[in-house]
């Protein structure tokens, strides 16, 4: 334990034996001064900064910061002095433990392999996720969801049942307290009410380089195209389709030989590696809104 | 030399003692026994096949062939059985002596990073381009030419002047015999009709990843969508603007922190490449087309 | 059906009413009229070329062939009218029925994200190989065969074992017919004999990029060393310990934050890219062998 | 202008009207404190901290911070407040005007392309570096450096000759107040004493991917191994030939295909793209020493 006794982190100190490794992100109008409140703060609570990150975005006048600290102080102190802080620099913020995984509901329809690769990411290479759910409109799926022992929901969604689809998807998000709610391959366009709703909290992964290819079919367009990459784009879902923030996209080299069978088979890598990405950077809170772009913190 | 004294080449070995290496491209409605011909006719001639390769378009109904062969007979000879073989078999076909420079002209306006990396991949990395003439609306990169030791014109344009920019361009092509017509970010938009008359001799480099953000001020676009790559795509002109057969395609990752004029520096890296590519692909005879897109024989 | 009635097909044609696709692959000293040779074969068994490549080594002196061809002609008469062709040749060649998929076992010991990845993609992306067994000298991941329906082999290694094990390998490759033996992370060194028995029959990844970091614990020599990408390679098994031909080789890139098991994590996409990757194009005959190189027609 | 009237930076304030952009890289041992100290430093002297990172190194238990802000503030005044602060942490600092243009020596044989690229870079993408001199064993190249307009100084090195060579590139260095010296294929091995001397201000670029091939002419050895991708890597010189702290490494892909040649002309563009990212990121204080690591604040 890397913490010093100093008289403002004393009382902490002796409540909390134990060192907590924490993940602080924030954003608000950029001032001199930011930087060394933040660590003030942090140094006040006998904190140590172990990894730290800012941007100033000039075209917004926004400053974002990203900052890990291990302290042996209690949630309510931190987040005590952060209100103080926020309210001072009119700072959005959150706090959580680094490593703590999100609840996380996945969806999808029949398209397995970014389920699969979540679902092995999670178990196998520490991806900081809790899925709590799968949830599809078809039935397809549900062996995969089993083999890793995750309840699986069937939602089905027709024209007339697609309110009532969404009002069950709402409940289950409630009810498991789900933090996260990823697309991974989902083939059903969202209501502007529920994208609202969750705003900032729905992640997608689109089979193309956006802005290239909105809509749909986009393998079939690329292949009529002719060109000679193809990508992925994970973003952030808004109401305006494919036009979310983008979070993370990746390219595979094609070329004329490959049917549209084959850039489907191609682009699956492209998505899952993209997709986990963009899943890993939001659950440890790494990716900031910029109004209709991202900072990532990678 | 590797030819075999068969009966139909021995007119051939006896007049040219020398091997030329050539290369033969042709395109041709799909059906059995092309390879067999054309391989057939090769052989005849006492030819030995260093490279070749095939493709069938099941869409098209086109079947491509690129074809080195190593042979010690003369370009009539080849021409004349070639032309029998084209009329069997409706073929459109190109024949060169492999590695010939083709002749090339350079049109250019301020930006030199793409004139200075043609140039100087053609004197150092053997590109196969004969650079006959640079061409710019502008002056400010004659001293560039003249390093070189490449003629420089000067063809300014403006609304009313138009006409005759081009008329004076396609006049330097005849001039020059220029085969090839490299626009190395040259900011001008070609007329049609001069599209027409180059179709499939004009290479173009767009400082985008096609079909994303077309038109103007591609790196403005882009930083405000918050991409995470940005590309070029280098592709045949025609008179449907940005949308010409693309020959490559490249990318290179961003991220939050660059500022538009960031991404034109990391853009010019992309450009060059996929533009330098483009015009070797082109120059070796291994890019055919396939109604609008393009068959490229790496 | 786009065969053609000539002479020599005519009795294949009456035989065989259904088209079949052909992969074949051949490799002979280089000297004019092999392809021509070869077209001619397959043009008078009626055959139609849909995809050919061709490469001859001026080091080796050796030629190199794929062809993919469409006939209505049996086996038989196909493998007869090459045996002719091999002799005149010298030729070493594999005919195969396209799109066949290739008894292969897989050898994994606890990392599990190769083997879930061959197994999906087998199951959804058309891999074209049928997994008769995954053999394992741990019991980890004998859930992950049974959920794909495979049966799992736990074979123990120790020292004291070790040839007996062996033993068993091949007994189970020979009882279950397996052309094709794949280590997905095995990590058990196998022996110069079983090497000699299977060559070019197994295929390793290497959890590096090499020749870079042979031996053990690459990760760690790739962190100590900082290196700015790590890298895999899938080989064929020689007894030369990873030395031997590279068939396929990607990258991925790190920075200076990434701890061990971070790039241990990030390497396991570069395994699986890669060696999915080689199983697939080995699986379609399109690796050949060129000393100790090999000529990959992808 | 955004400084704060706080009383310590009044006096600053005072003298000195217009702000600076600064960049402050350094590293010390880890302890809490740090990041709050520094920010406190900036704050009292009124800065604003525009971009920042920081990086503590488990393993070697340094701690490493780069960061960029506006001040109103004299250059003495800092020196003297961090003087003060890296008694108290023991810290290795650096203070620069972000922007400021390093003053650097290129050292080159007959190979043009990094030497291309980088006065290119230099010229129009605005590489911060001043290129004060062109070094070289042979001529060939004078005529690259006069079309920039770079003093050429041509100093031959033979065996017997070396000694006096190196002395007279160290006059140079002194004399043109040389602050970096790059390597841009510069084929002559610096001795010991001379790379002690110059200690973290050689920057050479290999062409290969180290550690693999190290030694002489690696793309032939790449060739003979039957490599799938050709690498290239910029590292800090160090008496340990083709050992220094790897600042920046990538590949480009390649096949059977490509002769020894073909590699060599691929590989220039590898070359000289990692080579321009290191000088430009070293030139910006982005790399910082970690033992026989870097750390890089891209």
């Amino acid at each position: 334990m890397r913490t010093v006794a100093t008289p403002g982190t004393s009382a902490a100190t002796r409540e909390h034996g134990e060192t907590t490794h924490w993940v602080l992100s924030l954003s608000c109008p950029d001032r001199p001064g930011i930087v060394h409140a933040v660590a003030g703060l942090l140094a006040e609570l006998g904190g140590n900064i172990t990894e730290s990150q800012q941007f100033g975005d000039p075209l917004s006048g926004l400053f974002f910061m990203r900052v890990q600290v291990e302290a042996a102080t209690s949630r309510e102190l931190l987040d005590e002095a952060l209100a103080v802080l926020a309210e001072e620099f009119s700072m959005t913020w959150t706090l959580d433990v680094a490593g703590r995984r999100m609840r996380t509901v996945l969806m999808v329809s029949t398209a397995a392999h970014c389920l699969h690769d979540l679902l092995f990411r999670q178990q196998s290479e520490g991806l900081p996720v809790d899925i709590v759910a799968v949830v599809s409109n078809h039935t397809a799926l549900a062996d995969v969801a089993a083999f890793y022992g995750i309840p699986f929901h069937h939602v089905p969604v027709t024209r007339d049942t697609k309110a009532e689809a969404e009002a069950r998807l709402l409940e289950l998000v409630e009810e498991l307290d789900a933090e996260l709610v990823v697309l991974a391959r989902y083939m059903q366009i969202l209501s502007d009410d529920l994208c609202r709703t969750l705003a900032g909290r729905i992640i997608n992964i689109h089979h193309s380089f956006l802005p290239s290819f909105k809509g749909a079919r986009p393998y079939a367009q690329a292949h009529d195209r002719g060109v000679k990459l193809i990508g992925a784009t994970a973003h952030y879902v808004t109401g305006d389709l494919d036009e979310g923030p983008i979070i993370e996209q990746d390219v595979e080299r094609v070329d004329h030989s490959k049917k549209v069978e084959d850039l489907v088979a191609l682009g699956q890598d492209v998505e899952r590696r993209a997709l986990a990405r963009a899943v890993r950077w939001h659950a440890e809170h790494r990716v900031l809104l910029d109004g209709h772009r991202t900072i990532v913190f990678r």
